[in-house]
């Protein structure tokens, strides 16, 4: 049976680090497959390697197991865990960074991995991506379950998760993410403008952010003419907001964390 | 029977994208090989694709399917196609990306794909890399026949080529692509030296592009002193403008588009 | 038999380079498991990619090649080389580009790579790493025996390394890299720390960079409070000065080639 293990990590690219992971996660199973989603997370950035990995992780197969190893307490108290769901594993330390992919999934088993046998000794206290995580991958890979790694974990750590806000006709929400394109990604999903905004036309609802102003939701970037700004539901269904042929957040200097207001006609 | 996919896009690596792509594609075909050409293209740079894409589809084996998702027109209008050649299929839109290459091949099928049942439904029309182009090479990759996924193509969109032009005893042409090492690569190829130049000697032609002189033709980088200026023909078989040790693009603040002209003597 | 192949260039990531190396080296095996180490090694930084290959190549399994092109001097008349050791096979320019690996290897084969019926002729001057060693190690891949790509080789380029100095009761070396993290990693290794400092108490020893002094060693980046710089021997054996959730390079301005000194009280 092949396994697809997934690799996302703030390790970047130009070390040794990466290759070292899926060495040692090849050195136990060397017919895993191995995917990167993402190497380039900021430095110990949590959050953004949670929402990288949320939008990734639903694409692979049922059976895929995702490493995560975004991990700035590494050799700390915090805990090491693995998270089975109806479809897919998880495994990495225990710090959010897979909360926003398990907030869609039904959770199976949640395990502390305590069970030294299964990691590379002696384990370095600055590489347990390569020491702990990836052999444990490695070894979920060839079937060993998950409970044989260490005990249940009651409950396991969960980012925060600022909802949009609705207030006086105005759906208020934040800049989670900017994409490579300039495109800016908000905290605002489809499901939030249905149901705050029932049964309106997409042309009668406008979205702002920074100095950014957008009448109207689109289906596509290439719906308005170059050099103008969309407003569309992303593929990852967070409403965006972009720029035809260009980088909508350079040329508005919008960063995450800048606020982002929907307002308009509520349908009847 | 191994099928390798390559993939180049626009989509960076810092985003969730490529990974969501080669997910949609491992869930078709969980067994497919797939390699990254580059995912780092300029965002919505065809041309760049188009050359980058040229520059390596045909080291891989024959039966390679190639995947390029450049796409500022995704959800527009513009077709989505599979050509097929002697030894490579490409899939992705109809805009030019695999133009370059195809220069190159006999065209056996062109295709536009039209036919739903293959993508992920329902997809999003800002990413059809991970809906449609995907799930399409991973159904081809099973040994799905082209002509399954549409009708036929009557023509696909080429990109327009500037040739080199020979007047007055000099070829001119541009820097088409500056690659990592700063290296000036040029639309003059050498068949196009050896028909302008017929029986020169390499010592006997100059090749000139903003500020660099270069006199002579060199083997290879370090047939020169360390810090000067020396002009091959690269690996693609492009004449290209380097500087031994060093970035020639950034010495002297050479830029894609700038003209390129070879003198010389023109043997007997 | 599965076989897997590691890649480490300084070819970047914008260019076709890597992805036409891999269809090479596919083009003989398409059943090789290619893995990247890295192919953002600054251009032409022999002992950059020395050192990042050294920290990588022992996590893969027993029977990996390692594929190393970072060879500023193509096609001049540099040699290149297979060499094996008891676990792993390296394939690429004679430049000391495998050196720090090898030190800690048993070599069992050094072979000039001459013969010319393994290469994608005809080879351009330019591009080894597409036309001999990614083919070669294709080869090497299917089970050729290092023997049939030339002639024994009685002796291959090392790289110089500077030992750490003791003297006057301090211990002194320079900073070889900078990683990704802004981590500054060090010339001093732990038996170099245990040799000149035997039985010295962590707490006892001052480590010295630039700007920055760290007093005591601790295990892991998160033993000091945010903010506070931190000396650690890192994951590949190294001393290390880091900054517990920053980059200690930015914050300190150190580079790659500063001095570092270690002093403190001798255990007895």
């Amino acid at each position: 049976m092949v396994r697809i293990i997934t690799v996302t990590t703030d390790f970047g690219q130009k070390d040794s680090y990466v290759g070292a992971l899926k060495g040692a996660l090849l050195s136990v199973n060397p017919n895993a497959v191995i995917v990167d989603i993402c190497n380039d997370i900021s430095p110990g950035a949590i959050q953004e390697a949670a929402f990288i990995l949320s939008g990734a992780y639903a694409s692979f197969p049922p059976g895929s197991i995702h490493l995560g190893v975004v991990d700035p307490g590494v050799g700390s108290g915090r805990r090491a865990i693995i998270v089975e769901t109806a479809k897919h594993t998880f495994v990495g330390p225990d710090n959010g960074l897979f909360s926003f992919a398990l907030s869609r999934e039904s959770i199976v088993k949640r395990v502390n991995i305590t069970k030294s046998g299964y990691f590379n000794n002696p384990v370095s206290p600055t590489f347990h991506g390569r020491d702990i995580f990836a052999p444990v991958a490695g070894h979920l890979s060839l079937g060993v379950e998950a409970e044989a790694f260490g005990t249940v974990a009651d409950s396991i750590v969960t980012l925060p998760v600022s909802l949009p806000l609705f207030k006086g006709g105005e759906l208020s929400g934040t800049v989670i993410h900017i994409d490579g394109f300039g495109n800016i990604i908000t905290s605002i999903k489809e499901p939030d403008m249905l149901l705050y905004f029932p049964g309106a036309q997409a042309s009668q609802l406008t979205v702002e952010t920074g100095s950014v102003k957008v009448k109207g939701l689109s289906a596509t970037y290439s719906d308005t003419k170059e050099g103008s700004g969309v407003a569309l539901i992303g593929s990852s269904g967070y409403l965006e907001v972009a720029l035809n042929g260009g980088s909508c957040a350079a040329s508005f200097n919008v960063k995450v964390g800048e606020k982002v207001r929907v307002t308009g006609e509520r349908g009847e």
